[in-house]
């Protein structure tokens, strides 16, 4: 039992024992080798070459995961909120995060019931959800959850303008070019590519209006793609200062405790 | 009487019982899903195979959005601002929202008292005034209007400023390239086009200077294109700040405990 | 004498009796339609088929552009700063707006001398200066004035580490590139249109990196690029901020007179 | 030995007396002249029509930045941080300043041995680094090193979310698009300079997805671009208005009148 509640303690993230910090930076450089792994990978040249070691690097890196997994899910009944030997575990591992950690592991053993190789190579990209993993490990996001909260509204305004823009955008376009060119505008969902295109600044130039009434609606759209870019830059903005303006000034004054915002 | 004060209760958006809650988004869904019918509608094999249920879904959606239009226009009456049975009911009718209504239903009308069925399928892009609708459903929208009419003149004068330098880039780049590219940029007008794909910084690539001078001007142009990008973005930036900086400045005088928001 | 007093107090801008607003409003009409006129002037077909009417346009505006540059420059001495009659008229006539207004009228009448007429296209293209003439009709600029103004320095630094970054980003990528591209990366000068549609990230697609080396540069300095756009756009947000929050916030109570500041 | 204090204090940047600063600006000249001769010099045309001088500006800028670091380095012991003859000069001399002025120069001496001349000019392009000494003259970069260093953390959370996206979106691309482009997007390391361009919003046109799986996904790549330049924007522009509000809040406690900047 001590030695569940160790492992309990060990497996999960956070702790300040030395050997905590060790394995919890350790499985961080496994989980970012793998994905370079993975990525070089699918380099033809590199693959062929080292096919032997890039297999043996994959078997140990899962198995590592893998035994990892199980250990999280069989040593969890130690926190009382998953103290069920069954349905706490259940519980425990439906949760996001155990739920990404299975699907990066899973791709491995299914490749393995199939023969399809390149199946299994499709499979394997699901492995870098892995990296979202990182995530698990860093505090400082929390002051930008907390900025993207407090402004959760303006954001989604400004998310829901910007989809109402882009489908005006995209059907107006296809009314102006789809005579002038047939094949690049040839429905509006074609024309939903140009108003992305557009509106994010990309300007990849695969699709472009060729006529005067279009090129002045492209101009019209473009410019709109300033405000675009404004809008989040300005509610982000002031979210960071609100935050900062009110954690910065001292509220009591730490020489005669008096209050420093009796006014406000 | 009493059914039509509950009719304009009923159509006239916002409204807290079950059942105006339940119009009120059946009636957006129901927008939001033509909507997607008419993009959907354009792509040529979509069309063709299920001409049939488009036919009906366009017929069914139109039905219930001129139901609604009729009976908004005869229901306003119980309104006291609009009490004449006539001139009160023409003068909601010219309300931009009325307006915009009755522009996505008209199409489907008109097309079918003409023969030409190409000419309606180009009309009937209009009725995607009817996305405009789904505005008339969000509270939100109001700080965001707040800061645009605060700031309005600071806006104003910025666009002023991106049209005069994009009069002066289209003209400049025009004396550059001409000669060089006689095709692309044939005249002021032309090179209009340029001005605008370079300051937003789209850069589709299908007009660009190819002369020492013009790309040295070019340069210019794109360096102060960032400006026009900072330009909104800072001015939007310090309008939230301000709101929210507004609601945490002192209310009251600590001296004399009288207003100090009367004189705004 | 009283009748050159009352000649500059028109044609000088500003001012609030009737006529003199008509006078100032009735300029800027002119310049615009100018403007517009010389825009349009530069499409073929257009001006072969309405060539009279361009040139008459053309000298009828400029005969009135000329009557109030030199109607300005003979009534300045009632100007007590420009009393001298020749000294004072010089002095006055070096002022950048008198130059930009003269600059505007010089190119009709330099090509009054000459033959070639295809010469005197290329000089009209100078009067577009006439579009800085609207500045001097504009009040709301003063507040961006003072927000640039404030914030010289800091752009200064930022444009200074722009210029110094596009070098070491034109100069580094010659070295990448100019083995694989000997024809597009010639010259570090060559290079230099390549770092400036990046850093900006317009990205025409004329040229780009091929080679592994050249992208992971690219790559680098692109995502300075972003950098770029968010220097500006937070110097002057920061700008606009202490603006409005020292012209915003009263400083003393309007009703006991007492500073609301003390304790700053 | 007073001679070496005089040149210690002449070559060291800073300083008052009237030699001091023409020195500063001299050498601050010379090195800009430098810059722009080593980038005229890739042009072909300009370098063999002007070899020679090319050659001896060469000769000479670079003996005098030799004849300054040699004698920075001699003179330093008088600095009573690095009084020791031997250990002083080198820990002075592994000063990354230092080893940049080093690199400025060696590239002319190491030329020097060898014969291929091609080498040569791949070398002297290290000697950019010399622009990177200007920065040893500015001072107005200390309130952007305070910003930057207040914000450390921020940033590097953003560059981490955005290097962690930058991964994804290469390993999702690659899937969508490797059947229909094998070419184009042949392994991750190739989709990942598609994820650059995208996300940067540069848009070069080389390479973009052509399936209607990876159109969507480009999409929303794409309008994350758009946070990506939100994000640091906002950072900055609260550390901009942070710095000057603390110009701003109150000093000293209007109760008590002790300072409340003690604990900060």
């Amino acid at each position: 039992m001590q030695f569940k509640a160790r492992t309990h303690r060990l497996l999960e993230v956070g702790g300040d024992t030395r050997e905590e910090l060790i394995f919890d930076w350790g499985i961080m450089a496994l989980i970012a080798a793998n994905v370079v792994a993975v990525i070089l990978s699918t380099v033809d040249a590199l693959y062929l070459q080292y096919q032997a070691l890039f297999q043996l690097f994959e078997l140990v890196s899962v198995s590592i995961f893998t035994l990892e997994y199980l250990g999280r899910i069989w040593a969890v009944t130690v926190n009382e909120g998953y103290s069920g030997p069954v349905t706490g575990r259940i519980r425990y591992a439906l949760k996001p995060m155990l739920i990404i950690d299975l699907l990066a592991i899973l791709p491995f053993y299914v490749g393995f019931f199939f023969v399809d190789l390149r199946f299994l190579r499709a499979l394997r990209l699901f492995r870098f959800f892995r990296l979202l993993k990182l995530a698990r490990y860093s505090q400082s996001i929390r002051s930008f959850k907390r900025v993207l909260q407090d402004k959760r509204e303006d954001l989604v305004v400004s998310i829901s303008a910007t989809l109402i823009l882009l489908v005006l955008a995209a059907s107006m376009m296809y009314f102006f070019e789809r005579t002038a060119q047939p094949d690049v505008f040839s429905s509006i969902p074609a024309a939903f590519w140009w108003a992305v295109v557009t509106l994010t600044t990309v300007g990849y130039g695969d699709v472009y209006p060729v006529t005067f009434g279009g090129r002045l609606f492209a101009a019209i759209v473009a410019f709109l793609g300033i405000g675009l870019f404004a809008l989040p830059a300005s509610i982000l903005s002031s979210g960071f200062v609100e935050q900062s303006s009110t954690a910065d000034s001292p509220t009591y004054c730490p020489h005669c405790g008096e209050s420093l915002r009796e006014e406000h």
